[in-house]
This record gives structure tokens, sequence and C-alpha cells, in this order.
């Protein structure tokens, strides 16, 4: 796989993001099979890759979706994909372009979480089709959303019922928070802390005489170590597709199983330093260091040669525009360093956090089987 | 200024880049002046606007540009900007690519700082036209470049002016280490530092009976403090156009003077945790936090107003991917948060560090006196 990497992509010119296909169809499989036992069904988020190729693997065709802009929404039903839940609190200056995309017969569900803009959107749509309203409720105190308890969920409930051209939709969460876990039981407690969270906002409706059909939870870690999803209707994530090192770190994946890459190629060697440097920097890697309060720092970024195989302690130890230093995590590592990546030679660097990395790029270079391929995608708003 | 750049772009969704023209013009005015007051040639980093508007207005035309990509040689020397320095250790697979911009009559020099690097390009370009090659050398031991007493150096001359289709430049240094540095001294002693290493080098290349016509140093720090530049023929700065939180820092400019700004909407309250949302998040504003460890710690982004008035005391404390946290210094800022700021407002958040938080757009909202415009950029490889 790796020598074909090598040969395919040789005149495509460095930095560009690379996906093992391989891995990818790997960690697609096995997050379906996850919701498949929990009998839930699985909405994924799309913001990941959002890229067409790699959602519409996930179903073998289109099905229902999260999404973090407007934008994406809109690329994706271009697809066909046409159930969507944008899952980030809608703005009151957002609804026209939210109406614009109910107005094609897509089931748009917009986000919540407070009686202003509850208010908002009720008093924006008022005629058909319906807009789909969820309510967020807050899990783990990280982000957004209303406690399970607060009493704005069911005023929100009620204003969304009351309004003519508004579907209330049911009720949403995301324990971001499992990311800061060092470990899979605490992940395990916080799929659950998220379940109980929003199954209770859910009963309190329900209590109340809403129906709240929908009872939505997910993140690639709370997903992956979940024990039961009782009460849950659907589950969603993101980052699986990929995975990345912040995964791996917390036990999610290996690193084996991280399917984007960047390639970059060496262009200075500082052996007085104790430093290499490749033309993939802050722009072409991100500036995230998720792993740096994690069991492992990989700096901004873990090296891989050129086929994909671990080069063991060098990292990406600083960025900037355009310039990445790689370093060796000992003396061994730094030994061998200038040898085995001479000036011209290519490596490929796993990132931290992978929707953040693959931003930067318009096009993804795909590694499939003995082929080369391109899949695009969408940025920006 | 601020309630046209209000009405003007209410149509336009957030987030979105925005650009003061004004304090644009004033920036590119004052670095201007200080280039002409050291009586050397000016030759600005266009990779933090990466915009053939924002360049031409440097030059009222075009002139002499430093890139940080290929690509933006490409599309700066589409708008005719003809001389061109690629300021960033070139890679022999690059070199193709160089040739074809080379091929079109502009004069491009790429740099090397090593003897490997230097002979791969006297080994690849063996027929006129002939490209420029410069040795990058290194002032602050912070990145790539040979120290000017390195016997590299003089090795790298020799090759470059034995091969057939190659014109030695000169010596390059930057001085990042002056976005390290903490008071204006600091950044005085610095700018001696970047000029007299690479003084040095060229001496030592002449009194080895090489021309080394171009001596270039820069950074924005360096040449807005530097008292002089005696043995220099060029200076570069890039970041000044837009200026950004780190250099307002380091006393380059004041906040007054930052040009760009993320326009973003406030999404959500959480009173109960002391922060506001709003819809930009890691994406919109980029994970740099170039000012954590600077005097004043602005987290990714301080917040103004939607008319640019700086609200004191609010920044942004974390992103998400599409979420940025806004809390507030101290209780007088959070006692008048939620009100000053409903759901539904917008709010300009000067950045950190512009090259980062431009990269993510592919478009600037101009506010032009009484008039808004587009302008586009250049982004990727």
């Amino acid at each position: 796989m790796g020598t074909i990497a090598a040969e395919a992509f040789g005149a495509v010119d460095t930095p560009f993001a690379l996906v093992d296909e391989a891995r990818l169809n790997r960690n697609i499989e096995r997050m379906n099979g996850v919701a498949g036992r929990h009998g839930v069904r699985f909405r994924p988020h799309v913001k990941t890759a959002k890229c067409r190729e790699i959602a519409r693997k996930i179903f073998g065709g289109t099905g229902p979706i999260t999404v973090s802009t407007l934008k994406e929404a809109e690329y994706f039903l271009a697809d066909g994909f046409d159930d969507i839940l944008y899952a980030v609190s809608v703005s009151p200056a957002k609804l026209e372009r939210a109406r614009s995309i109910a107005n094609t017969g897509a089931k748009l569900t917009v986000l919540v979480d407070s009686v202003a803009a509850a208010r908002a959107v009720a008093d924006f749509q008022r005629t058909p089709p319906a807009l789909g309203v969820a309510i967020e409720i807050d899990s783990d105190g990280r982000r957004a959303g209303l406690k399970p308890d607060d009493p704005s969920v069911v005023d929100i409930a009620e204003i969304l019922e009351g309004a003519p051209a508004v579907r209330f939709w049911g009720v949403v969460t995301h324990a971001g928070g499992s990311y800061d876990c060092i470990d899979e039981d605490g992940i395990r407690r916080m799929a659950e802390q998220e379940r109980v969270a929003v199954v209770e906002a859910a009963e309190k409706l329900r209590a109340r005489g809403f129906a709240c059909p929908n009872v939505s939870v997910g993140s690639t870690p709370t997903l992956t170590f979940a024990e039961h999803l009782s009460g849950v209707t659907e589950a969603r994530a993101g980052v699986y597709v990929f995975q990345d090192l912040v995964m791996a770190n917390l036990g999610v994946c290996t690193l084996d199983d991280i399917a984007l890459s960047v390639m970059a190629t060496v262009i200075s060697h500082r052996p007085d330093k104790g430093w290499i440097i490749v033309d993939a920097g802050g722009l072409a890697l991100s500036k995230d260091h998720g792993t740096a309060e994690q069991a492992r720092d990989y700096g901004y970024g873990a090296v891989c040669d050129a086929d994909g195989r671990l080069l063991p302690g060098l990292t990406v130890g600083k960025v900037n525009q355009e310039h990445g230093l790689i370093t060796a995590a000992d003396e061994a590592a730094a030994a061998t360093l200038y040898s085995i990546l001479p000036i011209g030679a290519r490596v490929r660097i796993l990132p931290n956090h992978a929707c953040m990395t693959a931003a930067a790029y318009d096009v993804y270079q795909v590694i499939a089987g003995e082929a080369a391929r391109q899949w695009g995608r969408c940025n920006g708003w």
C-alpha cells in the first residue's frame, strides 16, 4: 500500500491530505456495528471529512446526517442527503438560509438552547414547510445546552409546539467532555452521564405531555464505549471515520487505525539543533495541540515514513506557518534522523485532531487498494 | 464606520473575515515609511493577506514580493508581480514547478540552507532561464538556515556560482525569535542580531570572491524597531498589513491598528457558567494561541462589538470546531455580558495571529470608507 502511495502521489506537491481507504472502511464498519448493536438510528456527524464519498460509504447510499454548518447542509443536500440535523445553536440570522433548505422538501432540524432562540424560530417560520427544532441538553458542563431540569426546557417545548410551522423534534446532547477522559472507564461513565441527561430531559417533557420523539446522544469516545443506550433513539459520532492521535490516546483506536495523514517533504536539516524541517507547518497541520495534556504528547503530529510506517519517537515539535520542526524523543531516534530522512524525503504526519487538519484542504488524495483517487470536501461557511 | 459595517454586511452569514481598509492603509503607509527611511528595497511578505488588492496597495502597483508557497508565487505572478522570493527552503520535487514560473520570464529566487539542496538545484536547472538561489542564514537559532560562519555557506555559493543556469542571489535571514521578545529593547537587540548575522555571512562570501548582491532581513517586529540596517539591501515584513494581538502585546501596534477581525454571532447564553457562545470556533479563528505566553493572554481572540469598539475584558476563552466561548475577565464585565450581547448580536473578534486566522477564508469583506467590498485570497498549496 505504502509503495503505491509513494508512486501514485509522486507528482502531487506537498503538503497534501492523504486518506487510507482501507483504514477508513474499517473505521466505518466498526462504528456501524456499534450503532447496530445498540439498536439506535445512526446519524453520523459529517463535519470531520465534509466529503460526499465518505458519507455515502457509511450508508452505502444516503442517510440521516449531522452537520456543523449550513454550508455542509447545502453540500450534502445537493448529493441527496435530505435528513439533516444542524447541531450548533442556530442564530436568528441563519433562519432564512435554513428555510431555503427546508423549502426543497428536506427534513432540516435546527438546535436551540434558549427561550430567545426558540421564539426567534417560532416567529420566523410561520408557514410550511415546517422546520424541525431540537432542544440542546447540557450533559457535561462544557459548552452549550440546558441542564435537564432547567425549567426553560419545558418553556421552549411549549413555544415550539405552539408555533404554526415548527416540528418539535426532541432533545440532543454531546458529551465533548469525553475528550478529557483518561481511560476507558472514564469514558464509559461519561457515556452514561450523557445518556442519563438527555433521557431525563425527554422524560420530563413527556410527563408534561410533549411527545419528544427523538433522543440523540453522541461523540466518538462515548459511542465507542457506551454500555447501553436505553431510552436513546439515535447516536451521533464524527471523527471516528479518520480517527486521530487524541482518539488513540483515549484508547478509542490504535495508531494503525488513523486514516488521515498529511504528506510532507523534508526541506532542511539542523543536526546542530537536533531537528529536521518539513514543508508542513501550522496551516497544513493546524495548530491544534490536543494531545498536549494527554498521556502522550505528540506535539503537532506523529511522524511516519512515506509508506505510513510509524517512525517511533519522531514528532512535530513546533510549527510556523509553512515550517514543521521534527524532533526525536531520544538519542537513538535522533542518531538515525538525518540518514533515514534526507532532504527531499517524504513523511506522513498523523494529526492530533483530524477535523481541524482536514479543513486545510479542498481535496483528499486517496489510497484505494491499488489505485489512487481524489475526493473533494466542503469548506467554509 | 462600524455602523456601515453592521449594515453593509448584514446579509453576509457569520463567521466571516472583515478588513478595515482605513487601518490597513495606515499600517501599509507606516511600514513603507520605515523601509524608506532605512534606504533599503522593501520586499513585503504577502503570505499574511495572500491578496492581490492588498499587495498592490503597498506599491501602488506591483513590486518585489516574498511568498511562502509556490501557489502564492503563481497567484501573484498572474497579477503581474514578477520579482518573487520564495522564502521557505525549496524541496527538490518543487523545482519543476519553480522552473515553470521562471519560464514566464519572472525573476524567481528560491532558498537553500544545505549543500544537498544546492546541488539538487544546480543539477536540475541546467539551461536558461536562470533560477535565483539564496542562502538562508540562521540569526536566532529558531528554525532553518546556516550560521554565518558555517563552512557550508561558502560551499553552497561555490556550487551555485559553478552551475550553468543558476543566479546566486545572496543571503536571507528572518529573526522569528522577535516574536518571543518581551519589550521594544529586546526587539531592537534582536533586529541588530538579525542584521549582524546576515551581513557577516555576506562579508565572508565577498572575502572569498562572491558578489553576494542581496542581503535580506526581516520580520514585522524587527523592521519596526531596527535602529539601522547598514550592510542590508532589502527588508521583508508580512503581518504588519493586518497586525494582530501578538503584535500588540509586543508593542509593535495598538489594538486600534488591527485591521483584520472575524465577525461572529452570539448563539447561546450560559449565565450559570459565565460564558456566552458565538458561531466562530477553532476553524473560524484558528487554534493559534500566540498570546498564551505573552504579557496579556487574549485566549483565542479579543472581543469587540459589531462596530469594532473593544469590549474590555471579553476574550474567547475556549474554542471547539464551530463554537467559541466568550468569557469575562472580571465581575464588572460579566455583569453586563448578557444584556449587551443578546442572542443574535454580532461581535468582531481580533485575532492572535492574523496569518493563521485569515487562512480560514477565501474572501475578505472590506469596509472601505462608505462602501463595502470583497477581495479574494489564495489558499492552499
